[in-house]
Parts: structure tokens; sequence; C-alpha cells
């Protein structure tokens, strides 16, 4: 019996025509994929000129990508896409510091630092030691945990973003904790940011009535023996856009004290322990 | 309260955030869109290493568009997205002609050419007299109807796909009906041909198991003043990929006679009446 496309049997017309021979895995993904799009597509009815729209859109969003700029990814963050799959993927005991997104701005080999050292090499911004523990579901400190850290400047920009600014590996720096688990590092108290609003993940975020600012953050991604790697930010509390991050990635647990520090170099003070759960 | 980002509620979290006094349609849509998107992503709990390997497939895909390439709507094509938007938007009354998708090769503005004339400019490939009438769903000649045509030639390629050889116009035509509805012109016994397959779309038929070709089949848009746009195509009833068409545009009801002729100047003959829905 042939299965000519019909709009009911829509699905098994396109699920039907994969071989049997396949990955078992690409075979799942593509079958549920095409489910839940044909789902989308029916429930909404979208129009001819609707679906034209889409076309444009992905069009435009592939375009404006670049070495420099992946507007796929802006689009799964700002569709809380790149959060669900980071949610999903590092489910964790109770008590373990939770995952938010990696960001686009991570970048690998970032200076070695010493505990308590400086990483604002241009001495912009706000001063803030930013120190704390990492430590395990008992409380526990961890030896030999490496901390890698990054935050924008003062002007809300990542040295990724302006290439052309020295000095390098300005607001960035690992650390590896001793036999206290501790660690602290001198950075700045982070400023808010916009992501990239001026191609279409801009556009859509303006027909949704949205901004596109994410609330201050610090970055850190701590990895050691025999834990799961944590890749997180730790929030600045008072910040205006903490309820409406762009990409969703505020958690209530990762929202960090800022403490004004009287007296000595620096002006704030941001403690945060790391919990890390076991593999 | 504030609704933070989890796992349960992730669906809230992003629609939540659209403001109130947005396009009802865009909300609509965009609130339907998240729902089945996350419920996609969590029911095939989409691992970090595939939603990478989603990134990178739709820039891949991105990169490949261009002026003369349209590797959105291929993709859309082979999920039977295309076709599905067709079915939902022009369902139809028992008896009238069935729509199926456009494809990429329509160019608008064809030679009107006399009824009865060839369109096959290229002396290549099996004559084929296509002949018939439009008609009303009472079976009335409807006069005044444009039919617009467009087929492959002898090697599988549409005359925009080889924009350097002549004769411009080749398999192309518009006719205009009188007043008994007959329609008829000579062209060639169509011959199937592969979709675009050296890009991303491609690489996916592959993993799927799937071959990339469209049986054999004449392209038509009708439309006359008071009845539906009819855009549709005649398939030739036995080539080998009916049952299979990499892009789901075969329905039963447009599998179209060929006969052969015997003496003349033709080939073949294929007979098709067009009934039309009224508006
Ligand atoms: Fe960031
Ligand atoms: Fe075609």
């Amino acid at each position: 019996m042939t299965n000519y496309f019909t709009e009911e049997a829509s699905v098994e017309a396109v699920n039907g025509r994969m071989a049997s021979d396949i990955d078992p895995r690409v075979r799942e993904v593509m079958t549920l994929l095409v489910k839940h799009l044909h789902a989308f597509i029916k429930e909404a009815k979208v129009s001819q000129q609707e679906w034209e729209t889409a076309i444009r859109f992905l069009t435009e969003t592939g375009k404006i990508c670049s070495q420099e700029r992946q507007e796929f990814i802006l689009l799964s963050d700002t569709l809380g896409v790149s959060m669900l799959v980071d949610a999903i993927n590092n489910r964790r005991q109770p008590g373990a510091t939770e995952n938010t997104v990696l960001g686009p701005f991570h970048v690998a080999g970032a200076p070695r630092v010493a505990m308590g050292d400086r990483i604002t090499l241009d001495g912009k911004g706000e001063s803030c030691v930013f120190e704390g523990t990492v430590v395990d579901l008992d409380e526990h400190p961890i030896e030999g945990a490496i901390i890698d850290v990054w935050s924008d400047n003062a002007e809300g920009f990542y040295d990724v973003q302006q290439p052309d600014i020295q000095p390098k590996w300005n607001n960035r720096g690992t650390f590896v904790t001793g036999s206290d688990g501790r660690y602290s590092f001198v950075g700045i108290k982070p400023v808010s940011y916009p992501i990239p609003a001026d191609g279409p993940v801009g556009q859509m975020l303006k027909h949704l009535g949205r901004h596109p600012y994410r609330p201050a953050h610090m970055h850190y991604i701590v990895t050691a023996a025999g834990f799961q790697k944590l890749v997180t930010h730790t929030f600045v509390g008072d910040d205006n856009y903490l309820s409406s991050d762009a990409v969703f990635g505020v958690k209530a647990t990762l929202i960090a004290p800022y403490e004004r520090v009287l007296g000595g170099g620096t002006v704030w003070r941001s403690p945060f322990d790391f919990v890390l759960n076991p593999l």
C-alpha cells in the first residue's frame, strides 16, 4: 500500500519514509521532530504567508552568522531552548549548585592567575572581591578544582567583542583550589548588557515586546575530578533585568550577595560557594 | 512573583515574557511554537551534543542559501512541512482538483502560447500532447482560465537551473481557455530528477536512508475569476519514485494517464481535466 501524503496522516507519511537500517537515535530524534513540528503547524494553522515569513527569517538568520556572530544560538537562547537543553542534561541532587547557559563569550585557555589576584586589567569599573569555597554535597572542601571565570567590562563588552582593545584577557582568568577549597580574585562588579539585537533575533524580540538585556553576571566553569562539570553564572541581586533575562539564564539560587566594602582598595565583595555534584 | 526558568515550567517562563500589547497573531503563533518546540526537546531528551549538531546544521543550511539556492525551503519540503502548510490552506470540496507544492522553479511571466502549440523549444525528449478541460464542480467549462505550465527538460533540469543554455523559456508557457474550457499543448513526457543533494539537506536525507528524487511531473497553476487558485502537478503514473517523492508532493488523484500515440508527430498523450473550487 502506498502512503501518499495527507493532512491527517502527514507525520506517518514523512516518518514512514525513513529506511529501516539507519542509526536508531537519528530515527528517534527525527521521528519526534517531525511529530512535534507538524503538530505545531496544525495547531497554529500556519498560513502560506506566515510560512514564507518563517523561511525568510531563517534565511536572514543564516545570512548574519559569521566567525564572530552566531545568530542561531541567539535564537535558541531567546526561545529558552538553550536553557532547556542545559536543564535536561544537568539534573542535580538538591544542594548542588545549578547550571546555567555557557553563552557565546567563553574562551578556552585563559591565563592561570594566583589566588587573590586581579583579573581586571584595564582599571575600569567598580572593583569587587569574589570569594568562597568549592565543596562537595557534604560541604567538604574540594582540592584541585579548576575555576574558569569571565565577565564583561565596565562598558558591558567581553574582550572578544573588542578585539582591537588591549590588554588581552581582560576580566578572564583560571584558578586552582588548594586543600581548603577556597578561591578568591578581584574583578569588577559586572554590568548588564544587551545581546546583539541588530539582526533577525533582535527583530523577533521587538515583535514580542521583549528587551535584549541580560542582568549583570559573572561566568564560571568549575571542574574537579569525580564531579560533574559546573557551567554557571552568579547574578548581581539588585539588577533591573533579573526577572527578565533575555536568555532566561537566571535561577534564584544563583543570585549572589554584593556587599559594599568600607576602606581598602575594593568597593564590593561577593561571596559564593560552589557545591559540586558527584559524577 | 518572579517566574525564573525551570525545566518543568519552561514554556510558561518563555511565553510569559511576551508583552501584553503585541500583535495577537504573533502572540498566538509564537506561544504555540515555544510549546511544541519545548515538548519536542523534552520528549527527545536532546543532548548538549545533539543541540550543537542542530546549531551547526542550521548554520550550514543558512550558509549554502543564495540567489539560486533556497536550502531552508528544501528542508521544509523534505520534512513534509511545505505540503502540510499547502494542505491546511487549500482544503477543497470533494471532486475539486487537489493542490500540491509550488516548488522552487516557477518563473512568473512565461510567454503566452497559442492553444495546441509546442512549449519544448530544444527538440529534446519524448513529445507528449497534454490536453483536457478546465471545469467547475458541476463540470461546466470555465472560459478565460489562465493555465501556467512548466516542466524539466529531457535531462531533468528546469531552464532556470541552466541559465547559460538557450533558448529561454524552454518547457514553459501560459494559455487562456476559450468558451469550451479546453486546453492543449505539446511538451515532453517529464523525467524524474533529484532535488539539490550536495548540501545539508542532502546529508540529512542520507542519514534518514532517503533518496533525493522526485517522480516525473508537469507543473500547473490554474487561475480563473471566482475560483480558488490551483497550484498542482500531474504525475507520470509509471514512475519509479511515485511512492517515495522526496518532497511528498504526490496525491493519488494527481496521477495522470500517459498513453502511447501511434503515428503523427508526438509519442505520448496525457489527458487531464482540472476541476476548480469556487471561492
Ligand atoms: Fe555573559
Ligand atoms: Fe518540479
